[in-house]
């Protein structure tokens, strides 16, 4: 007998309310009498996780990592508990679980824990005996038993990481857009969802911003090569494929164009041209659970240099208290923040093997007079930082200048 | 070095909202220093359990009792989480705990789960470290790993099961009373409160309604002689204490009048006058987790007789459905039901050794024409069914015949 399990992530809108739950539940229950064994994860209802950090700084302004974890880890326990009694009622056996109880182990780093292990002991025996497991998203202990929670998107990254430990045929994110688009429907009306994407190219748009998806989670999909279906909650349309191979490749140069309005650049004005300074600035950085995204750094004048870099918003005031403490230990010069920018990217495997990329990317904004502050390239991306008023426009533009919107392309 | 561990319990609406939940961080954080090791145990803000009950009556017409008791358990791991986030803010260190956490292992009877055992060494460990140490009331694990709650009153029972496990010098339960009442105030303006109480009668006139504390807790006090402190969280007046030894006992007829209006009474006519036939009736209903208050029996006529009982209203549709059952297996008559009563006591331990007290009750009630259905004695209270209308003039009467209000009493 081959077992073809299937994960199912639903997001905090698919569960905002009872009768979502509902809809919620009834497609789970589908899911079920096809044949498959169903593993649901489920995030916390609505803007659940946002009232409890809320209902946090009106008690301190200053909460303890580990009780936040303490307090958000209940949003999704409530959500588990209701899908599953709305399970109950379409007739089918369904049991609920924390983090915690199915295993899920991660390190001691509260609010943004990383996941260490998973042991699906507790999962399989559900499993056979017919019932519907439903695990809470976003959540897991540490060695000390003490609650831990995963950061943005964690819910994504359980999904995954339990479609890996049990080997599921495929791990379904549903959302609520109908899947990968070649820029974000909102800013450009022309945008195509992709029938398919290389986990490259997504883990590039995610970290981008493209919001349908968490980085972190893509990457756990690509090391185990977790074939994931981001999909509708809301339709039964098939969305788009993330695996490992893309089909038609050679002719794409630009699969998605994603913008992100959520950094900060941040600037350390004449750090010594010495081996190790960025390292001391960065090494501190991770230590305090800093991730650092986009990092600049230009050719040095007279023995020193500028270093450019972004952080999300969230994370500049830790950012700027530890960059001041390291430039004066290093002797560099003042830092300074901009909030004012936005980071516009280009994402491909076809870039690879075409040429000219850059420069086109280049002179569509030049045309409309969008200056670039900073540039950065990978391999299958390109990202520019511009003033966050030109944003919007300089999507469109750029959507327009690979003809992304143009054609039924045949990915 | 004596340790000096205080237990306190605060209920949910000692931590309804942000400002309660600072009030009683400053209340701990007092206590601790004033040298003790304090462990606090919470309920869920204010009407969350409520809350969360409609929430799931929203989803569903019948919840599964192990999914109710995952998502209520979330309302007292929220206290916790932020009651541990206000003492941080007062400058002491706290750390707080879901019951799965520290140990606290019950059966598997969901939704009125019994304790088993508490490994406390976690709890331990975080009091050497100077740490306040937060629980989470109402809940545990069972050997599975499930979660389940306690019951109603549950996170008084955490409160004197950790009192005991860590050998505290007191437990104290906070109200939104002062204490123990001759009667509830709000029906009888006359009563006082009392300094001190015994287990026993505090064990009768909880199981009475006195609302105080739950009967359950209490049993649990009363076995291993854990000193429990009822107080008010809005005062630093001392409460009542409960305790095995009552001084200047003999001149004490009756402590106090309780009203109970929350029970219904079922009534099996004609069982069969036969060995077994109510244990049978209560057998079932027992393992079927229906709690039984008062049962009577009268002498049986022509070989039959009648059968009344209580039980809490929320119980009677299960109770009803299994009673039909039992009754139509053994040969009994119809089953009725009346929810229009109320249940009135008087609890004294100096009824043991004052005779006429029981003739002094049923006066004071005939002298107002109030009727009485049932009555039901034990060692030290008599219990009486009357029509729900007549119960609060009962209670007046009654408090005013065995002269409650008149002077201040020496206990």
């Amino acid at each position: 007998m081959t077992r073809r399990i299937i994960v199912q992530k639903y997001g905090g809108s698919s569960v905002a309310n009872p009768e979502r739950i509902q809809r919620v539940a009834q497609r789970v229950v589908e899911t079920k009498r096809r044949g498959r064994e169903v593993v649901v994860v489920v995030s916390a209802l609505g803007d659940t996780t946002d009232e409890l950090i809320d209902l946090a700084y009106q008690v301190t302004h200053q909460p303890s990592e580990r009780e936040l974890d303490m307090l958000l880890a209940t949003g999704e326990q409530m959500s588990v508990a209701l899908l599953a009694m709305a399970i109950h009622t379409m007739g089918e056996d369904a049991v609920s679980f924390t983090g915690a109880q199915v295993g899920i182990l991660t390190d001691g780093t509260h609010t943004k824990a990383r996941l260490v292990d998973i042991n699906a002991k507790r999962i399989v025996e559900e499993l056979a005996k017919s019932r519907i497991v439903i695990v809470a998203g976003f959540q897991g202990v540490n060695l000390n038993q003490d609650i831990t929670t995963l950061g943005r998107g964690g819910s994504d990254l359980t999904a995954v990481a339990l479609a890996e430990a049990l080997k599921a045929e495929v791990c379904e994110i549903f959302t609520d857009v109908e899947g990968v688009y070649t820029a974000d429907p909102r800013l450009v009306p022309q945008a195509r969802k992709l029938d398919t994407i290389s986990y490259d190219e997504m883990l590039e748009m995610a970290s981008l911003g493209a919001q349908v998806m968490q980085a972190r989670s893509i990457f756990v999909a690509k090391r185990f090569e977790v074939p994931i279906h981001v999909r509708s909650s809301f339709s039964l349309r098939e969305g788009t494929m993330i695996t490992k191979t893309v089909k038609a490749m050679e002719d794409i140069v630009v699969s998605g164009v994603t913008l992100q309005k959520d950094e900060a650049k941040v600037t350390v004005r004449d750090v010594p041209d010495k081996p190790g300074m960025a390292a001391q600035i960065f090494g501190e950085l991770a230590t305090n659970g800093v991730n650092v995204d986009m990092i600049v750094q230009n050719v040095s004048r007279e023995g020193a240099t500028d270093l450019s870099f972004t952080v999300v918003k969230g994370d500049l005031p830790v950012t700027l208290r530890i960059t001041r403490r390291v430039a004066s230990r290093i002797g560099a010069g003042e830092v300074t923040t901009d909030e004012g920018v936005a980071k516009l990217s280009i994402v491909g495997i076809g870039m690879r093997s075409h040429s000219g990329v850059a420069a086109r990317m280049f002179e569509a904004m030049a045309r409309e007079r969008i200056n670039i502050e900073m540039i950065s390239t990978s391999e299958i991306k390109i990202s520019c930082v511009i003033r966050r008023q030109h944003a919007d426009r300089a999507v469109r533009v750029i959507h327009h200048a690979f003809g992304l919107g143009r054609r039924a392309r045949r990915r």
